[in-house]
């Protein structure tokens, strides 16, 4: 690897991670697959695009259009039209069947469609995750970003719990590794269109974000029985669907704000070497 | 993880890799790139994701409409449509600036855009690729699937080389597997449109597949200075542009092989373990 390759920044909105940049990076999410690993969590592995149609199921569509990108082949009667300036007018497309999620916790929902689980459930899955937004940030607001997700499937109790053992261990992850990480309430608009579920998140938080100054890193984050009821999820014994909640990691954003902190990607790296070893 | 959860096949198309095959993926995945920086290679880490201008610098949009996707935003002015029957019709979106890349390679070339490589360079690099296809078969011909990659980029030489000793590698691997792989010459369409290249391709092969059955499981890939002159990548004290290749294995599809020939994940697993310790 030659000194001068550095990272290609494609308009701002993705990135190539350089060889350090990479190291760290999975670095980082082997550390927190392996948290997920130690409370019981086996991994999946979804693929990063699904039938509109599964992805209709969550409202994404409805709840939000804008951050949606859909995946269409191109019309190719009458010969395919070449790009004109970088782009394919939508008369060049053909209708979009297939979705690209922007988050990565819907695999879990739908590997256990229609699903009874025998106990409480603690899966662990990655997932390139895809948003259209209104201006991009190189690692901090990517059109395509890399979302760790541990995700918790059964009882109410059991997915309240997986979200207090997680907060402790994302506080004392930051505090180990020099970062001022804020705890903020903010709200899912996953239930802004259903009048019950939004009235519940006024009343008891149903997100927390942990927030180093502007930036999300990972948040907790409470279903109660959305994704069970709209995926048929049930757990054996009890009546009802499924309560499910979930953690996540934006790790391109761990990426950016450990590199602000630790000033180069090899310095950040031994300081999550050292703060993994410290936090269990 | 109850019992009962078995993988969701999204028509055929997709796949949500279950906990043992998500195993046998990664022991796959870290078999192959634990060659490529055996041999001296780095990783870096694409987005799954280009801008049409950056994958239309390798003639995809024309030699292969067919395969490709691109990613659309939705159309909101009016309100957003709603999708009929799981799918958006053409003008309900807006225009795609944005490809899916239907081989790992590019993020390579695009890493080193403009670069001039100090020496002879091996990276590695793993992505998710799309392919619109006219069928599909769980594992086998998936429109997302995995795919290592081990790219060479410097002298003619050293891309002949770094082909050479995979070719050796993978055929001992697959024989330490029980896989009976035929190493059979194929056409690249990369060239098919460039007539001194094409002329080259049918006097000297430029792509042999590893075949398990009908199956190509892993191939090596002469590209010569295609990639190198499209993204002007030079090696010092050389005139012209460095020359490229690259070693290329289907995740999935050696799933799907092994799958069959040991019968289940976890033996399938065991026994890459074993062979990989045989091969180095």
């Amino acid at each position: 690897m030659t000194a001068e390759a550095t990272p290609v920044t494609h308009t701002g909105a993705l990135t190539i991670l350089d060889p350090d940049q990479t190291d760290l990076l999975r670095e980082l999410d082997g550390v927190f697959a392996g948290w997920g690993r130690a409370a019981g969590a086996r991994e999946i592995l979804p693929p990063p695009m699904y039938p509109v149609a599964d992805l209709e199921k969550f409202d994404v569509y409805t709840n939000f259009p804008h951050l949606a990108l859909v995946a269409a082949p191109l019309e190719l009667d009458g010969g395919p039209d070449a790009p004109a300036d970088g782009r394919f007018a939508p008369a060049a497309l053909r209708e979009a069947r297939l979705g690209l999620p922007h988050a990565t916790c819907f695999g879990a929902y739908l590997f256990h469609e229609g699903v009874e689980l025998e106990h409480d459930t603690l899966i662990t899955l990655v997932n390139r995750c895809f948003r259209n937004e209104d201006h991009y940030v190189p690692l901090r607001r990517l059109a395509s970003f890399q979302m760790r997700e541990i995700v918790a499937l059964g009882s109410y109790a059991h997915t309240q719990r997986v979200l207090a053992d997680f907060t402790e261990r994302i506080t004392a992850f930051g505090a180990a590794l020099g970062l001022r990480l804020d705890r903020v309430a903010a709200t899912d608009p996953f239930f802004e269109n259903d009048g019950a579920r939004a009235l519940m998140s006024r009343l008891s938080p149903v997100k927390y974000e942990f927030q180093a100054g502007d930036l999300a890193i990972a948040s907790v984050n409470t279903h109660r029985n959305f994704f069970g009821e709209r995926c048929r999820i049930r757990l054996a014994g009890e009546p009802g669907h499924a309560y499910t909640s979930c953690v996540a990691f934006g790790l391109e954003r761990w990426l950016a704000v450990l590199l602000d902190t630790h000033g180069s990607a090899p310095e950040a790296h031994a300081a999550v070497r050292d703060a993994a070893a410290s936090v269990r």
